[in-house]
């Protein structure tokens, strides 16, 4: 029989526990700034992602069929449009602001390749409620925050940050159309490398609109104020920007932060922010993850705007960030215990297990009496266990249990009741 | 905008809070028994289930489509084909015997009702190698910890066990597709009712069969030795059954057991042992979960045979019968504090809340400031927060955090370095 279906991942023990102990560092940053989990369904409609989510993934990655009641629908290829149905539904129910994150598995028909799957798990934070600068702040400490979790430091990865409204600003009187073209090249810019770039500009652009286009991508932090005066771009975005980085610099985050023009951003609803982390190694410069601002999204899903920002962070570019630097590298110590039951002993081994495993000891018995001591014990240790119990006619007589530890080779004599804490203390 | 996909959940904050509680609650019990998570995809080829799984399901209830690249596929409607699939490509490299469980989300396009939904999740255990009584009485018991592990008590549940082969051989001269329709009829008689089956039975059998179907439903444990020796059933299999009830009233869990020849399970692939748990709410008389062992899906899979036993633990019927007797109902208690935040000290309160994070202390920090503290403080206190912190232009001169405990109404001041020690304490 075959391996998984195309671009998708068995996980078999090990590779769920690595996955199991990035989650948890997730979670657990996610949890201490007081987001709460939510979850929501595999199916959506179609149409809960046209002409809002991007158009590749609508038109070319959705996995997408009519089902038996003839309904269109499409495995979720992203959270954030059922996340804002879910909080449009509740309207004004929900106390304000809403922080949210949820962390769930996604499907694109990609081509698969270095840090690209079919199927891939994502969280996705969600602030959503004032449209301040501090909120949009505590989005960008929250990413730095998770990564820095890990062990993160420093010129390991650099948030990219600019605001969408800039560019549409900066071209204004360009036709529309060629924005979005310029628009979709620009996100591709990192892929395909700067001198492609060039020329499939060119393509697209005359001559005046090519020098825009590059005077824009040389835009800086401290040039957005007069820019601003002067009309060039929408005046209110450099003041926002500025005050998102001052927040960050008071918590002493600033180092993980660059103001970039070249971000785009693919999806559709992104209204100001957007960002991207990006990683730093400079043989996996790419992004990590991205999010955004998305102020008119919910307005789209029912009666009320609610202003949002969030980003989704995908494991598959994770797994590759925190590998490359040995993040989440430590082999799991030995643990828990392998019984060894005997014919005659075995019913009050059994009981003796089930103590054990109430007291919160991993306790694994042997299934078949007739294998040898010395295999059992080397299954033993191979899956990890710490400790191999025995408890022969001898021992049954005079009350204890034969307790030899694998890692030192000691063996002892243990009274039942003495038991848990024994095991429990090494 | 509609709510979920029909037959599909919303998990809001709240209904996520159970979840995890719930499947907190099970991978305990599991990891106690030193079984390893596993995870897998979401997808597999429809053929992964054509002639292994339940005719039902493939038929009529499983999501399949074909894949932009020609391939037919199926979301996956139960875990067993896939976790044979991937025991069976790790061949003999994995140490045996080989205890794994999943949690993970399903689909089957049935008719949403109570207890059953179109998306699911399921715990799938399942324990691969020795095919001996002590391996059935394993799972059986594992089952058994797993629903008194949420307080559930003799009287809330019962494990009905038979064997696959019971059936199959009381009744061995009938025609194969006969003792097929009758197999799927004692299938659906909880669901149907016993007087809709004795007239579906007379429609299906004629009058020796009826009686002989009849007959086959009031066989007790203590028969199976006499039958078996009179060659009217397989004679292993009440030896066999003999033994795994005698372990498992070693440990003190005979009352959660009960022989029961009407079981039968729909599975396809069962090959030996079979049960299901039973609310015993007279309200909810459903099956709760089911299960059994399949000693040839693995061969069918690869080149070698592995015995197996496991089940399914559904969340949608795992539910209803832990909410009708209250289990996990206990409220979570407040937790964490919502800092409020004032502009003459909003770095420095900024840099707390930082820090309190990562001491362990939730810590919501407000985004405008406009907005009047009365306000904020109902707003914490709605969100479950415990704590509202403040530190306005007097408090930072003095060095200190104002704390209200919204528990009790005291407000005390407190040194920044003491107060992940003073929150963490309540």
């Amino acid at each position: 029989m075959a391996g998984p279906y195309v671009g998708t991942r068995d996980f078999y023990p090990e590779d769920m526990q690595f996955r199991n102990a990035m989650f948890a560092v997730i979670r657990s940053v996610c949890e201490s700034y007081g987001y709460l989990e939510y979850s929501a369904p595999l199916l959506e409609p179609i149409s809960l992602y046209q002409s809002k989510s991007s158009e590749e993934i609508v038109n070319d990655q959705v996995y997408r069929f009519t089902d038996r009641g003839d309904r269109e629908v499409a495995i979720r290829p992203e959270m954030t449009p059922t996340m804002a149905r879910m909080v449009s539904a509740r309207g004004m129910e929900l106390i304000r602001p809403v922080r949210w994150y949820s962390i769930a598995n996604f499907m694109r028909y990609e081509r698969p390749g270095k840090g690209r799957l079919r199927e891939f798990y994502q969280l996705n934070a969600d602030l959503l409620g004032p449209a301040t600068p501090a909120a949009d702040a505590e989005i960008l400490s929250l990413l730095i925050d998770i990564l820095t979790a890990f062990g993160a430091k420093q010129g390991d990865f650099l948030l990219r940050v600019s605001d969408r409204r800039l560019f549409d600003s900066y071209v204004q009187h360009t036709d529309k159309e060629v924005r979005r073209s310029i628009g979709r090249l620009l996100d591709k810019r990192e892929k395909i490398g700067e001198e492609a770039f060039q020329e499939e500009l060119r393509r697209t652009a005359d001559g005046p609109l090519v020098d825009r286009v590059n005077s824009f991508l040389s835009i800086r932090l401290e040039d957005l104020e007069k820019l601003g005066q002067k009309g060039e771009i929408d005046a209110a975005v450099g003041g926002h920007l500025s005050a998102v980085s001052d927040i960050l610099s008071a918590q002493g985050k600033s180092a993980f932060l660059s103001f970039d023009p070249g971000i785009v951003r693919g999806f559709d609803y992104y209204t100001g922010l957007i960002f991207e982390a990006q990683d730093l190694n400079p043989e996996n410069r790419r992004a990590i993850c991205g999010g955004g601002r998305f102020d008119r999204l919910l307005g789209q899903m029912g009666k009320n705007e609610l202003p949002a920002v969030g980003f989704g962070l995908g494991d598959v570019t994770l797994e590759q960030f925190l590998r490359s630097r040995g993040f989440l590298a430590d082999a799991s110590p030995k643990k828990g215990c392998f019984f060894i039951l005997f014919p005659e002993s075995r019913d009050a081994s059994l009981k003796i297990a089930s103590d054990l495993r109430k007291a919160g000891v991993l306790v694994e018995t042997s299934l078949e009496p007739s294998v040898k001591i010395g295999k059992q014990m080397e299954a033993a240790d191979k899956k990890g266990r710490r400790f191999v119990l025995m408890m022969g006619g001898d021992e049954l007589a005079r009350g204890v249990v034969r307790v030899k530890d694998l890692a030192t080779g000691d063996q002892t004599d243990v009274k039942p009741s003495d038991l848990s804490s024994h095991l429990n203390r090494a």
